[in-house]
């Protein structure tokens, strides 16, 4: 079944050397459009879904050029404002082998959408327009006026009877020094909003503060993530954990927690082309997943191959139907499709 | 010795996205062309050989576009008609690790060559001026006017004392339901006329029905293809086993059967670059040493060394020198060479 | 007020060779899709109203790919569907000064448009859901399924109240020999069920077969507008007159002849960097204006203003805003804009 | 005889949609490094001097970016500090014809430049290691801080006998509403420090308010510069006349007002490849005439071929040697130079 | 009626900066192998002629790419040596309006032709396989050893009845001080051995110093060019005057004079995209005349008509079919073609 | 502390073929500059050091283009002299897999540099301005005035007291047959000025011809090396083994013998995107420790890890800073830094 689903954040602007020159040494730069939102909702409308935006976008070119990119990425554009005067960017050098990829960002703090006075977005007839909402940490780490924006969003929509989707996503650049504990109490006032979340146990350790004597990852989780969805009445919390192999694949197994019950996918590696954006993908493959009420083996695999096949794509945002993930979840790699 | 060897088939436009993107990621296209006979002749032509190709071309600036081409690639033009107005075209999207290539196909059936009238060829005036000729299962599965022309083809050559060649390649999506039924008698009738076969054990199986009991790849070839040799009076049959590695390098071993006996290459395996058309440099590499006179054990090495490299250049096209080939036989892969 | 304003048309893959090479120099082309029909909603959407397309569209990655660029171009995609294999092509390349640009198509009647079945679209569903519909002469063009689909759209859009655009374009080399013969007794029907019309004076002589002593365009235009939209009782019929001056510029003057009166706009000369498809920005500034009741004098000013934008614009569609056109109404060409 | 000179002003990344795109249809873009003081001393050490930019960049990629882009141009990086985190930047969309060309700003007040604090630069130290230094009104447009760098950094230069050079360059864009009254406090203390001055009448007019009767720039030129430079002591005054004509050329005519005596250049028309920054070529004309004793007559020569010269050539920054400047002074457009 | 045209002369590799950026700005080169000889013999190759080059390249990866163009072109290697090291080259920058196209050479005297030894080419062999041979005064121009080889190729094919075609093409760049005196005999002996040469009254007056009265070009031509013809019984003289106008338009005049009688064609003016290599396209106008018997008028009508299509399209070999020129010579500048 | 660190050697033009097509297969090349002495003071400029080039640049279009480059690489040109007419080539094609990299020489014997006559650089002037100065193999084996500039450049440092680096570099394809015959005295003169030497056991037993009973690499190391610092009394003496892995990754260990000491970094196993003048950046690195005074053992850890980076960079010139260096010793690769 069909569903309407919109994030609240930034849209932001990637430029992107070509190949794997530095910024110093070239000429060009690719450009495109992303955010967790944009990934998120677009992944969905591929999905077969109505996928929404909210957010603010500059009246000037640079918007348009936004405005189009996201249509083409399939997300509807009813939500989202033109005003303000700028977007946030990002440079993205590619890395290679021993030398890892570089992200620069240029000044988002003064772009439109953060920057957009209160009372920019009439949420409460949002709300009933819409079936799910996605909102991120990144986005709340932003300043007070985003976040009052966002946890009205989230009551509004709670209110309505939709589903609030929070995925954690705490980036220690953006929080500055003792980030944790001023993160903390926004963290938590979105985790009691929240149906789904996004997270894992070192969220639980570092924002939320939570203790356990076990050392090893999979122990941690097996412990934290249960209290976490007790505390704050969640009823679905999934993540994933990573690593880099030494022959530069990476690993990626994918969790959820529901029902009182923790399911795991298969431990997938694989060649990554594009690693930034991949974990939206995951995200993406459990809210489409829970919408469509799959197993929570089959949510997990989906979400997992989701996210794989996000790393082999160029771009942040995931380009995969949902007929190419399920294909990715059963079959070997292939020769040329013909 | 250098040999007039020419092949009968279709130019096909490839247009290929550049890097890694999808079709409705980018926004250009690198276009060349090619085609079984093609990939063929020039490598042959490469190899000293003159290279004639036996085809349709519309009288157009597509076509324009494929005579500048293939007269790049070394291929001489003189049995090239220029009539009718489309070309055969196909899209490509590189596959990067998890997610294969995949290739979308214009509608071939409309070209120039596909729907080139009866008695456009002189096939009682080319057979003469030639040596050798190269037919493939490809062409074999267009349409009847095609198949009639193709068999008038090889009977001419044949009754001039020229070689000929056939390769097998039946492409499954080209023939349909019950493909394999109305293939075989088709593919019947050229293993009758061919004096050079390149098949595997699969196209006996499949394609000509054949049983064996034997359920190992190796085994299966061992017992079917002397019967093969042996009921169509086929002089030389090779053809390669290939697979597809975990670390996604892919491994190739020619075989050829020669005067009642099998001879192997080594096992090769190396990183792909573009796959497609890499078995046409193994083709070349078996009729090269055929018209050389190389031993079988050579003749294997070369041919496999041909395909290996074939795999490592862009294009459908071989484009190796044969002391290339001979050089990549004996070394393992060098640094720089300056 | 904001519209729903849909077309019947093909969706083409135009498949361009950069700068001023020909196809046999270069070795990358630029792809974009476009269409009468993609182009004048295209643009209605960029001034404000909704605009949908009523297409079929491969189910592949080529028609993906169009899917995707439609959307960014503003176009909404409910009334598309997705079946067939093959979507129509052409190649462009760009001429220089006293060499013309060169259009050559690859085959389009096998695609996914032309080959839909009867019964494909619900007509009787979507004509309520549209206030405004758009056809073409190059679709009429096309066969005897297509045609009989464009008059049923065009009953039912009229049957609900909505108002019916036909643009004549006829293209001889569409209709062939004793095209006019062949091709009049369908533009009458198109005319009779129509509201506004595309044309000119040469629509009316050679398609329509009307007679005049007159010898000058001009002069031509005078006499035959007002029977032609007499006879079919047609309320607004609009066009150009454009031509090639010696310094590589072109002139255009645009009309429209609505309540029994003529309305010029200004000779506009102007350098141009894309010709194709500037037609279509015509069409959709004077549906823009019927739609927005702007007076005539304004109306020809307005489409005039956006032809020539569209001329100085790469790709076929319109790419200008209705704010853009009313300032190129008025204004000197500027220094930049900074 | 070579001179040490500096310029005060911010670095911007100029980001450029390649051939005629918008930045909503195009995906790459290309970037170099401008700005007023970069043109101007990177023209002058062409021209055989030592060219130092005074200002900051970020400590990051895009810095290191522009680091390596000045050093390309000639400049010496010794007055670089590495500071702060952001560079402003522009984006920039070619115009063709009637449609002009587009700039959309990014946020350039956060930049490392305009939020450099206080004390950045020891102007007390860098003063007696240049010879002349060159401000501009775009850098007095932006805050007070850097506008107190700017006064401070000019009296340090008077104080050691240096040379001052102000180009009056008012942007009304960057002054916003009443920004005359706001500018002209700020502009009279420029002016009273300079030596070297670069404006026209309506710099008197509008900036510094004073009156005239004359109605034609030519006579209001005639009767207010020699009254600025009276009234602020200035020993040089210099600059252009422009206009765009009607074929898409560009006409440029200097003047020098010197000794009380006004010198004016031929009348110089032209096609126009890349308009942005080709009054700083003629401002480096100006100061290299000056610092080279040539002629009044010479001067605005010189000045005005390399304006013209600028025009033809892609990017912000002029990049003629003397040579080829004294040439185009002479000779008519010429063939190929081989 | 078909000939077989050979050319004695280099291939360089060109070496050209994209759109209008300087070597000093730009990364990227396009590069493509050209040459008087190349020119020459493709165009004919074009117009239905075996051409053939008579040249050397060097045996490794930049000679194979050479041939592999050339072969594009449709050019015939049998007569092309593979020895040496080297390639000569040069990198062209491409002017804008006011600035000037600028070629630098690389070093072409140690290049694979200009160093080939005596005896490298069997004359003997090679004359009586052609019709016709082209040579160059760029060549002349080269070294004794080449020159030497150029008149026993001219007296071979003399001998055998060929027509020997000789382009004066004086180069002042490479023969340095003194030039035209040491340049004299080597011109007076190719003039002596020429059927048709392409000269005008220049090379008359300076090479071979021949003395007039008069002082407009057209006089000089018309008293000095038969004179030449006279002196050394040349059958056919043609040449063009060009001028450059101040718009950036050229105009080209072609001139042919045959029995006694001077034929002159339209007065032509023309947009230029690439100016190089278009002299070539008006001698290959001429030999295709010649060889189909065209009268003087359509000759020079056609010649000219080749040499402006060649400046409307990239790179220095003309790409224009005999129909395309003939359809140049008659029709206007035309709308898109489609 | 900052060093003046010159180098003396040629300054070659990078053509290379993008991606992975064969030259015969492209139409672009991108191009740089590059050298070992260009790569190596460009790194120790990096590194922050003041990096001179000793050079000559021939006075047109490409040697400005050359400056230009080096400029940006953060290269001091004040020793660069503008002579000559020609620059040394190279084409570069990259190798995949099993297909090795190519490199194909222009003439470089006629480079501006390889032909400045004696007297071109005024080597008494120099010296006293710099602390280092570094030389190499390729540049020994030119011509003799190259190599008597070379003797005298040396000999002028080392009597100002300063520092004198020579890398072995032996390149066989320079010195032709006997190679090691005509080398050997040149490279023992060098030996008898430098104090610090790059060379591993390959040099001392074909180039000097030094004896061992030793088989394996690392013993005849540990025997050979020593007694090269003892007859030529070299202060330090720095070197890598490097080794091609089945995988396509490449190994590297550095050593450093010092003091009678050995020293060994880890063996580094990496990918490798550029391969070529990643043997300069390990030499920047031991010139910088040995400036710096680190000790042996971050010495040869830091020039190891500035050596494998410099594989994962395009280009032959490194481009890591110091820190970038010192974090590669320590940490993993890492994620995407943001």
């Amino acid at each position: 079944m069909t569903k309407r689903i919109a994030a609240f954040g930034e849209v932001m602007m990637r430029l992107q050397v070509p190949g794997y020159e530095l910024l110093s040494q070239a000429s060009t730069l690719n450009y495109s459009f992303s955010g967790t939102g944009v990934n998120v909702t677009s992944a969905l409308a591929r999905f077969g879904h109505k996928g929404l935006l909210v957010s603010t976008l500059p009246a000037n070119a640079v918007g348009d050029a936004a405005v189009s990119y996201l249509q083409k990425l399939g997300i509807t554009k009813s939500f989202i404002n033109r005003d303000g005067k700028y977007i946030g960017m990002y440079f993205l050098e590619n890395g290679f082998g021993a030398r890892s990829s570089r992200v620069t960002y240029s000044n988002r703090l003064e772009s439109s959408f953060n920057s957009a006075p209160e009372g920019s977005y009439d949420f409460q007839d949002i709300a009933p327009k819409i079936d799910v909402v996605h909102f991120c940490g990144i986005t709340l780490a932003m300043n007070d006026s985003v976040r009052a924006q966002m946890k009205a969003f989230a009551k509004a929509v709670k209110g309505n009877g939709g589903t609030v989707v929070f995925d954690c996503n705490y980036r220690p650049s953006l929080w500055g020094e003792d980030g944790y504990k001023a993160a903390k109490p926004h963290y938590e006032e979105m985790l009691g909003l929240a149906d789904i979340v996004m997270m894992n146990e070192k969220d639980a350790m570092y924002v939320l503060g939570m203790k356990t004597g076990k050392e090893k990852r999979h122990e941690q989780l097996i412990e934290l993530i249960p209290a976490v969805a007790k505390k704050y009445s969640i009823s679905v919390i999934a993540g994933t954990h990573r690593s880099i192999n030494s022959d530069n694949t990476h690993s990626l197994r994918g969790f959820i927690y529901k029902n009182q019950e923790f399911t795991f996918s298969k431990l997938l590696s694989f060649s990554v082309y594009d690693r930034i954006g991949a974990g939206d993908a995951y995200t993406s493959g459990i809210i489409h997943s829970e919408m469509k009420g799959f197993t929570p083996a089959k949510a997990v695999g989906f979400a997992a191959a989701a996210g794989m096949l996000a790393h082999t794509i160029v771009g942040d945002t995931p380009m995969s139907s949902e007929s190419e993930i399920l294909r990715a979840m059963t079959e070997l790699v292939g020769d040329v499709e013909r």
